[in-house]
């Protein structure tokens, strides 16, 4: 079997560095770059050295390991040598393995944007090639506008490309720069690029998702010739983002189609990686994982269709197009679902809660569950919170403290300065074995006030909850008016970067929200228990 | 130029619903056809009858005006007549125009699924078209996991669909039900299928994102014969989602490659509407709209600073595959916004606010609604708190009353016979014409009690705000945390139906209500003494 390698390109740290509202560090960009190059990602683009401090510095040293190391940046000016360009000497005095040159390659472009003539445009292309191959570096050249250029301009489009390919760049990129472009017409150019004289193991991909196909466009880009696609993680990018990698490789390596035909750098072992490697780099961006996406999303292996539950757990391969294992993911069996105990005690097996089908408690639990939903708890999005329900219907919760009251109180007045200021202060009263501990404390708000309150003395659980924080808050009306009935999720995190999601639902926003709170701590305390090889107390 | 036509077919209600985390009431599902129709789809699948209460209460009425109703069922099971059916009943009693009957059309899922011979699963669908034509109702069947079938078994897959067609089916939908399929194998199948006997006109397109794909499945399919395509709103669905029609109509209409050839039943007019209609449901789902959603987006026209900002405000269509009016969106130019005064001044004469381009303070309300945005003020869908800052920065507001305290208690404590209980209080205290009044009531939750105090007495204006109601109330928390920044959206009504939306933000949930709430009493004030023609007092 002679597959042939595609080779995958990042630029998460480049184009992926367009997206509004992202900016990294030098010391982002040396975390990103170490995830990618122990992925195996076979080049990773790291920035711009030269344009910006921060590119400059990420360019002192060389920042991977086994992946080729890319800086970008432009063509050398036209009308300067290129020993006397300071853009090109940047490129070359940076650590990088390879450059990228960005080249127009639309005439248009060159006109309005370069004001110099269609051949100063290819001579820059070839002089900057040269200029990288003469330093030991590996040259590639980004054509810009490839597919609109070539629409326009075919003969153009063509002689830049083949002005790159000719001085001797390792890769020629065909970029859909405006994202515009259809799968079809990707094919169609691609092929005619290659029937032009460039062969396609030294033509690239690098596609934007303007019309939701950036993947299709790069995979089709594949199929007719390309063999390097460029792209970033969880497709960041300008306007739509970029074509997402972490889309492109489970499907080149798992789809026969592709998977048949050609390799990567990746492992199989690594692919299995991959889930974690989304959901780190969105953690690094400090956003939620978008449950949705293909092969990694927390949804992408869920099933809720009462239809296909039972069948999915038989013969789950008739279900799933891939199996979840091998992009590291699971499958989900929504405990909403209508399937029956059968599920349920799969659900229950699979969070270590054992329990016998003929249990009635079991019966118990399903009817609690069900009467639950319906009253707004959604035990799909608060793992942890059923995980609670269950074991303490099944009789495996301790009473580690009770609350026995709360108070909450939000006052706004003006202050002795005559500003209007608006107080939080919550009061709990719990006993813990016997002894009664009141906390008061102000917060932002009743919740914030009532979560720091009841974290603030829970005795000799005290120490066991110290590492816990609050990383989301979610409400949701469940129907009309301020009197409506509230559902809350919260989000907790621990120390060693645990997360886990309770709910909380009631007609008070108030009472919700302490419902997810004592959840969210009851969850801790247990999930300590069981790591520590206790059963419960 | 005589195009084909593509008819569209939204499955939100029905396979969107297979969401994880997603659940419509009737009132949500009345709301989002509603949305559908007037926006033109051709197909509005609204459910299930008969196998759950709320799908049934959906079907009683016939919920579109132009688009066709459609209700979502099994075949006939195998070995009862049509007539002996209960699921088909409720199908055939239901106010649907259309039945989209799904049906098996892999062998395995027949054995496996079904537990019938594959004959029986093809007069079950013979059957089962014949039954709805009888009933006077256009039928269509879903033939689930085709195109995996067809790839097992082509000659059962094309048996199935056969029978759907010869039983006079008015569409033949080929599902991608696991979502796995290439676009190439979908286009290869597709064309075989056509091939076989089945045209084009009659063949409709089913397609899942699990390879971020779906969109591009669609348009394969269209490409190689399909007219009609199905999809969902956002693209929601089980797993990683139905194909997006907020996609997929736009490059429909507006790429040359498909607009040239086809045409669909919405209008260039109704296509500007397709931003709006995107935020609309992401509200109604109350979620945050994907910034980088193609067309849609509010990122999906953004350009950072940078090599591409100053060549696209001179020569935008050089940098823009679609302009983006042409889908309700606009360019943003993240440097300084370019938008300008003449927008704005638009945007208040729409509202009935006079105002001279000259005037300094209209430069102070620009100013003050950016920053405003900024921190979260969503004026975008609170109209009214947007109409009560701009006449109130303009000196066109009187200051009717002024709170000048308020205190919101929230207690749970047992009460006398020993029951849990939450008491909700909240006392206002207000200045109307020099005189204070206190009032107090007691509420479902802080907010429902702080409304009611505050609606309780003020005065001489309280005639006038006795008829107000609160339709809605919307929280969404704009960063992580119980400490995080909060919206709060209210929509209030009065006697006459008119409805208005207003916002507040604050890290304090209350006073993020009282912030709105305050906004819907003042608009009130304000529209009724417009409407008695009065000038501000």
């Amino acid at each position: 079997m002679n597959r042939e390698r595609v080779y995958l390109f990042d630029t998460t740290l480049r184009d992926g560095q367009q997206t509004p509202g992202i900016d990294f560090s030098v010391e982002d960009k040396i975390a990103i770059a170490g995830l990618l190059d122990d992925f195996g990602i076979d080049y990773v683009e790291g920035g711009y050295p030269g344009a910006n401090p921060t590119d400059t510095d990420f360019f002192a040293k060389k920042r991977t390991r086994s992946a080729s190391f890319v800086a970008f940046g432009m063509t050398r000016r036209a009308g300067v040598s290129t020993s006397n360009d300071p853009g090109l000497a940047a490129l070359i005095q940076s650590s990088a393995d390879a450059i990228c040159f960005v080249a127009k390659s639309w005439d248009y472009h060159v006109r309005v944007a370069l004001g110099c003539t269609n051949e100063e445009n290819i001579e820059s292309i070839a002089a900057s090639v040269g200029a990288a191959l003469a330093a030991g570096r590996e040259p590639m050249v980004d054509c810009e506008h490839f597919f609109d250029g070539y629409k326009a301009n075919p003969a153009y489009a063509l002689a830049c490309a083949r002005a790159a390919f000719e001085a001797g760049a390792r890769w020629v990129v065909l970029c859909d720069t405006n994202g515009g472009t259809q799968p079809a017409e990707i094919r169609k150019i691609v092929a005619a690029v290659v029937a032009a004289g460039i062969p396609g193991e030294r033509l690239g991909i690098h596609a934007h998702d303007d019309t939701g196909q950036a993947v299709a466009n790069s995979l089709a880009a594949i199929d007719a010739g390309v063999r390097q696609v460029q792209g970033t993680l969880n497709g960041i990018g300008e306007r739509c983002g970029n074509a997402n990698l972490i889309s492109i490789i489970p499907t080149l390596m798992l789809k026969p189609v592709y998977a048949d035909r050609f390799q990567t750098g990746i492992s199989a072992e690594n692919l299995a990686g991959i889930s974690r490697l989304s959901r780190a780099f969105d953690e690094l961006l400090n956003r939620a994982p978008e449950p949705q996406a293909p092969y990694v999303g927390a949804s992408a292996f869920a099933t809720k269709a009462g239809i296909h539950a039972s069948a999915l757990l038989k013969e789950p391969q008739t279900y799933e197009h891939v199996p979840p294992e091998s992009v590291g993911n699971s499958r989900r069996v929504m405990i909403s679902d209508q399937g029956g105990k059968s599920n349920f005690v799969a659900e229950l097996t699979r969070r270590g809660i054992a329990v016998d089908k003929s249990d009635p408690r079991l019966d118990t639990l399903i009817a609690i569950v069900k009467e639950r939903e319906a009253q707004g708890y959604a035990y799909e999005g608060a793992d942890a919170s059923f995980n609670i329900l269950a074991r303490r219907t099944l009789g495996r919760v301790p009473d580690f403290f009770t609350v026995d009251s709360f108070r909450c109180m939000v006052e706004r007045r003006f202050d002795a300065n005559g500003q209007l200021k608006t107080v939080s202060e919550a009061v709990v009263r719990v006993t813990v074995d016997g002894e009664t501990l009141m906390s008061v404390a102000e917060g932002h708000g009743p919740v914030n006030a009532l979560d720091i309150a009841l974290r603030k003395d829970l005795g000799k659980y005290q120490a066991e909850i110290a590492d816990l924080t609050l990383a989301d808050y979610k409400v949701r009306i469940l129907n009309g008016g301020t009197e409506a009935v509230t559902r809350v999720l919260i989000e907790s995190q621990d120390g060693a970067g645990n997360r886990w999601w309770t709910v909380g639902v009631s007609d008070n926003i108030i009472d919700a929200s302490f419902q997810a709170l004592m959840d969210s701590i009851i969850y801790k305390l247990v999930t300590n228990r069981e790591k520590a090889g206790l059963a419960a107390e």
